[in-house]
C-alpha cells in the first residue's frame, strides 16, 4: 500500500461475474494494474448453463476468452493458474505452479461450488450444473442415456428415461422445463426404435412450491406449464440417497433413474475456508457492508465468494445481477480508496428474477415494485435481458438468434456427445452448510 | 440374402465421409433398411479441423449430429456403439457392448488412424489431428503451452513457444499457415506480458516439397506464403524420435519443443486387421473394382478404410472425395444388385486438391486438366467447395460468415482450454505400413 507513484496493484481471483465486472471497471484506469487469475481462459454465462446440456447452445456460444476481451487492456495481465492459498494479512495469492502475486488489493471472487448437504451418493452420482465442464458433462450424459436405451430398449423398464431434478429453484425449473421439451419434441423425432413417450422428468423440492423466491402467482404459473409438458413435480420431499440406478425420497419413494441431475444448492468454494478469514453461511466469507473484511482493509470478497449483508437484514441471494454489481462497485471503491474520496457502502439495485419453463414460457418479477409477466411477454423480457447481460460474450447477437430459431422451429443444434471426457469433478468435502438456491 | 419381400438390411460401419454418404443415398428407399453404426454421435467434416485446432471454428461448428441428419428418415437406424468384431462370412457386425447385427450387405467404412511410422516417443508424445477429439485436444495444448509461458517465460528460452509440425501434406501445410497466423496476430495481441515473437514454426518433411501432390508452381507459392508468415521449413529431412520437450531430425537437428504436431501419414482402422481380410497398403482392406472384398459378395470397404484400385495403377489417395463418392456409388450398387441390374466399375472423378496456406492464400488445382488458382481467386474456390461439402454440417452458411469474419477481421473465435480433458487417445498398436497423406 506504499509504493508511492505508480499504479496500485490489484489481484483479482476469479473471473466470474464478480471478479470480471471488476476487472473491466479498472481496465484501462491508469491508477492501477491488475491481474486477474483464473483456472480457466474463460468467463463462462452461467445463467445459460441449463441450454447447452439440453443441446440449444453450443459450449462455445456462452463462454467468452478472457483474453479476447482485454487484448486492448494493457493494464490487465490475466494468469491461468489455480489459486491455492491466499494471505490475506500480506495480500498475497499463491498459485498451484508456486507463483505469488502480492497485491495492493486483493478482490477475492472464487465464487460457488454444488453443496449436497452430505446426501448419500450425491456427490458420486449426481451432475450438477454449476460450470461450463458440468453442462457439458450433462449434456453429454443425457445423451448417453438415450442411446444406451436404444441399443438396449429393456432399459427403459429399469427407469433408463427416468430423469430426476433435485431443487425446484431457477436452476432445477429451467432444466427440468428445457429437458422436458427436448424429450418431447427433439428425441421423440429423432429415435426411430425406441419408445421416447417412455421417458419421465421429475423434479423434487423440499418446499411447498417451485420458484420458492416468486410470487405465488409465478408458482402456479410454473406448475401449470411444467405438468403441460409432462414434468412430475413432488413437493415437500428431498432426496434422502442418491445410488447409481435410483434415488430414494424423504417420503419413502423410490425413483428408478439412471440421470440424477443435481441443482440443490450452492457453497462457497473450498478456497474460503483456506484464507482463514471468518466464513458465514454456506461457508462464505463475511463481508461488511462495503466487501472488505475486518480487519483487512483493501481486502474484498465479492459475489457468490462473500457472504453479503442486506440492508433488510439476512444476505443478499446468490445472484449473476449481485455478483456482478459487486465488482462494478468494488473497481469504484479501489478507485475512491486511492485517492481518498469518502464512499457509501455498497447497495444493490434489485433488478427481479427472471426464469424460463418451457416453450414460450417465462417469468419475470421486475423491478422493486414487483410488475409480474408470464408467457410470452415475459419470455421477451428474459431474452432481452439476458442477450445485455451477456455483453462481451462472444456472439453474443448470433447465438442468441440461433437459439431462438432453432427453439421456436423446435430443431435442436449442437448434440455431440463427448465420450472421451470421463472425468470426474473432485467436490472436496461437504462443508455442513444451510441450504440456498442459486438462479 | 434370402428373405425375400421385405428390405434387405444394410449394415454400414462408420459415419465418415463413405459410411455418411452411402447411407444418404439409401435414406428412403423402401429396397432397403440401413443399420448405421459410430462410436460418435456426429459426424465430423475433417478438412476443418485446423481451424478447430487454431480456435478459428468451434468444434460444433465442424460436427452435425446424426439423429437430426436422419431425423425425417424412418429407414435409417442409427446405433451408437463400438464395434469390436465383423465376420464377413456371416455378414454380422458385433459391438463393444454385445449386441449383433446381421446384414444382407455389410460396408465397411470405418476409416483411419494415425500413422506414426514406429517413431519413437511420437505416439506418446505428439498430437495428430485426425477427428474432432485431435483437434480439441491439439486446441487446449497451443493455448495451454502460451499459458504456462505466460507464467513463467523462462520457458520460451527451453523452447516452449516452438512448434513443430511433422508432414508437408496439405493438413500439415494447412496447420502450419494456420498456427504461424494465429502467432502473429492473435497471440501478439492478446498476450500483454510475453514476447510472443520468440515463437517459431516449424514444418518438416522428407521429401524435395511441400504439397508434394501438387504442381512444382504450387510448392514454390506454398513455401513462399509459409515463409511470408514465418514458418521455418526443413525438407528432406524425417523425424527420428519425440521426446517430451524436444524432437530429433534424421539429418541431426535437434528442436527444442513443448508440441510436436503428428500430420506424418494415416493407416486404417485397427478394425481392418479383425476382419481377417487381406489388407494392402497401410493396413487398408483391398477391393475389387466395385469395391466389394474378393470372395465376399456383398461386403464392400470403402474410403479410407479401402485400398481402392486406381485405373492409373495403384491406389486413389485417402481423400474426403474419394471417401464421399465411394459411399455415393455403392449406395447405388446396391441397389441395382437388389434390382438384378447390370452395373459397371467404381470411376474416381477428381475433382482436383485444394489447400489454404495463410491468410488470403490458397492453392486450387481444379478439373482433370489441372486449372492452377493461387492467392485469393483459389481462397475464394476453397471457400464455396468446402461450403459446399459441408452440406448438412450444422450452420454451414453461419460457420463460415462467421469464420470469414473472424478471418479477415483477425479476431479470433472459441479459444477455451479445456483444462477437464487430460486423456491421451490410445492408438494401439502402430502398423508397418507406408507413408500416405491425407488432406
Amino acid at each position: 500500500m506504499s509504493d508511492k507513484g505508480g499504479p496500485k496493484h490489484v489481484v483479482i481471483v476469479g473471473s466470474g461475474f464478480a471478479g470480471l465486472g471488476c476487472a473491466r471497471k479498472l481496465a484501462l484506469r491508469k491508477e492501477v494494474r491488475v491481474t486477474l487469475i483464473d483456472k480457466n481462459n474463460y468467463h463462462q454465462f452461467q445463467p445459460l448453463l441449463y441450454q447447452v446440456a439440453t443441446s440449444l447452445l453450443a459450449p462455445d456460444d456462452i463462454a467468452v476468452s478472457l483474453r479476447k476481451l482485454f487484448r486492448t487492456h494493457p493494464n490487465v495481465d490475466l494468469k491461468l493458474a489455480e489459486v491455492v492459498s491466499i494471505d490475506p494479512k500480506a495480500k498475497t495469492v499463491t498459485t498451484k505452479s508456486g507463483e505469488v502475486y502480492q497485491g495492493d488489493y486483493l478482490v477475492l471472487a472464487a465464487g460457488s461450488q454444488p453443496n449436497f448437504f452430505r446426501t448419500p451418493g450425491a456427490a458420486e452420482h449426481s451432475f450438477p450444473l454449476y460450470s461450463l465442464n458440468d453442462a457439458e458433462r450433462l449434456r453429454s450424459r443425457i445423451l448417453e442415456v438415450f442411446e444406451d436405451a436404444d441399443r438396449d430398449p429393456k432399459l427403459v423398464e429399469k427407469g433408463a428415461l427416468n430423469f430426476v431434478i433435485v431443487g425446484g429453484g431457477p436452476t432445477g425449473t429451467e432444466m427440468a422445463g428445457a429437458l422436458a421439451e427436448m424429450i418431447n419434441s427433439t428425441m421423440a423425432s429423432e429415435y426411430h426404435d425406441l419408445a421416447v413417450t417412455g421417458a419421465k422428468v421429475y423434479l423434487v423440492d423440499h418446499g411447498h412450491a417451485v420458484l420458492g423466491p416468486f410470487s405465488e402467482r409465478a408458482h402456479e404459473y410454473a406448475a401449470r406449464v411444467l405438468k403441460r409438458d409432462g414434468v412430475q413435480i413432488r413437493l415437500g420431499t428431498s432426496v434422502k440417497e442418491v445410488a447409481p440406478g435410483h434415488v430414494m425420497l424423504s417420503d419413502g419413494t423410490r425413483i428408478e433413474t439412471h440421470l440424477v441431475i443435481w441443482g440443490g444448492g450452492l457453497m462457497a468454494a473450498p478456497l474460503a475456508a483456506q484464507t482463514g478469514l471468518p466464513q458465514g453461511r454456506g461457508g462464505r466469507i463475511d463481508v461488511r457492508p462495503d466487501l472488505t473484511v475486518e480487519g483487512f482493509p483493501g481486502v474484498y470478497a465479492l459475489g457468490d465468494f462473500a457472504n453479503i449483508p442486506s440492508p433488510g437484514g439476512g444476505a443478499l441471494p446468490q445472484l449473476g445481477s449481485v455478483a456482478l454489481q459487486t465488482g462494478y462497485w468494488t473497481a469504484q471503491h479501489i478507485l475512491y480508496e486511492i485517492k481518498n474520496i469518502a464512499h457509501f457502502p455498497f447497495h444493490y439495485h434489485d433488478k427481479g428474477f427472471m426464469a424460463m419453463i418451457g416453450r414460450n414460457a417465462a417469468i419475470a418479477e421486475i423491478g422493486e415494485h414487483r410488475h409480474e409477466l408470464h408467457g410470452p411477454v415475459a419470455f421477451a423480457a428474459w431474452l432481452g435481458v439476458h442477450s445485455y447481460l451477456m455483453t462481451g460474450v462472444r456472439n453474443r447477437i448470433e447465438a442468441f438468434i440461433e437459439w431462438a430459431w432453432d427453439y421456436f422451429s423446435a430443431s435442436r443444434g449442437p448434440q455431440e456427445l463427448d465420450r472421451s471426457d470421463a472425468a470426474r469433478i473432485d467436490w472436496g468435502e461437504d462443508g455442513d452448510t444451510d441450504e440456498e438456491e442459486k438462479s
